[in-house]
């Protein structure tokens, strides 16, 4: 059985969750509870010396690791029900607003740069809360105007199936609410949020349906 | 002809210049100067909405941002001297060590994460230095780890060829460099470097090479 080492909360345990779903893929899951520092023992460390979450292990005994390189993965190994679309030009696309959200807002607001603020920086919770929002609000203004304006987006983030650009859109918006950020500003993002929603392959990987939610 | 909006010292556009190398292919530059703030122009924004190099401009007119997502759009279109390898294990590998770097070293390193730090949480130049310095050491630890052990691991970082992840180190080892941080404790990724800097098409995409190097 393939088994997701991930955690509740984590974005990026949360990304392979809805693309195990999308694909069909049965799993088990195995907790690593990040704010008890559980990624940091020897054990997990042998199973990803990053210590970071999510990590999958497929029946095989191969071990992945990075949410992206993950998710790709399972869309090769299972092309049924793509998380890409077909043509170069849209899987670019998809690829780069996936990455606008993992490589640009995610890694600056994660609970190792939080915590790294407080402790080494003395930052304050007012200025913590504020840079947790400029990243969110910087990022999501840009991600919204390609998703209004560009003529690929439809339904979802690229035409009218979801791809790993949702995959990626959700568990930002999660978080993004999780911090009480102001989403006006957003509302081709918060319309494919809700659409993503409603699909049960989104609903099921949701942090409050995973069995270590608190 | 293919057009590359690019800063010389800009990592994301650094991985760019390579790929396009690596694959032979020529392309213009059009610099924009990041110090100046010419991303924020009204001109660029037009080019990407996000106001971050790079973008590559194809001779179809597509524009494309998001330098991972580049890179992989340049392999699928310019398939010869591939920048990953052929089997969906190996693929996943190469593409987990590159975002080890583009998503969790880089983000928080880069030019407007370091002036936000100065100008808005008032911190000084040695704890600017300090930050930079931590996420170096911790990203590169667990890239050391992984490169010295992992059995994938070649004369470059996956196998006997230059692939995305070679792609990535490179800049990130620049970076590195440029900001004084001790890379004693990283010998693997130091000799891989020291060859990538053997091949012509790492050596033209240095920043010291470019048309807009000070």
């Amino acid at each position: 059985m393939t088994t997701l080492y991930g955690y509740f909360r984590s974005s990026a345990a949360y990304r392979v969750r809805i693309a195990l779903n999308l694909k069909g893929l049965d799993y088990d899951q195995a907790p690593v509870n990040l704010v008890k520092g559980e990624q940091k023992d020897g054990d997990f460390r042998t199973r990803n010396p990053q210590g970071l979450v999510p990590v999958l292990e497929t029946e095989d005994g191969t071990r992945l690791t990075q949410s992206l390189a993950i998710c790709e993965y399972l869309d090769e190994r299972h092309p049924e029900r793509p998380l890409l679309p077909a043509d170069a030009e849209g899987r670019a696309r998809v690829r780069s607003l996936a990455q606008l959200i993992a490589c640009e807002i995610h890694p600056l607001n994660n609970l190792k740069v939080l915590k790294y603020l407080v402790h080494e920086l003395k930052v304050d919770d007012e200025a913590k809360q504020a840079w947790y929002r400029h990243w969110i609000a910087e990022g999501f203004t840009a991600l919204e105007a390609r998703l209004a304006n560009e003529p690929g987006t439809g339904t979802f983030c690229h035409g009218n199936d979801p791809t790993l650009a949702d995959i990626c859109l959700v568990p930002q918006v999660f978080n993004a609410e999780r911090f009480e950020c102001d989403l006006a500003a957003y509302p081709t993002l918060r319309r494919i949020t809700e659409r993503c929603r409603e699909l049960e392959a989104f609903r099921r990987a949701a942090p409050g349906e995973q069995p270590d939610a608190g």
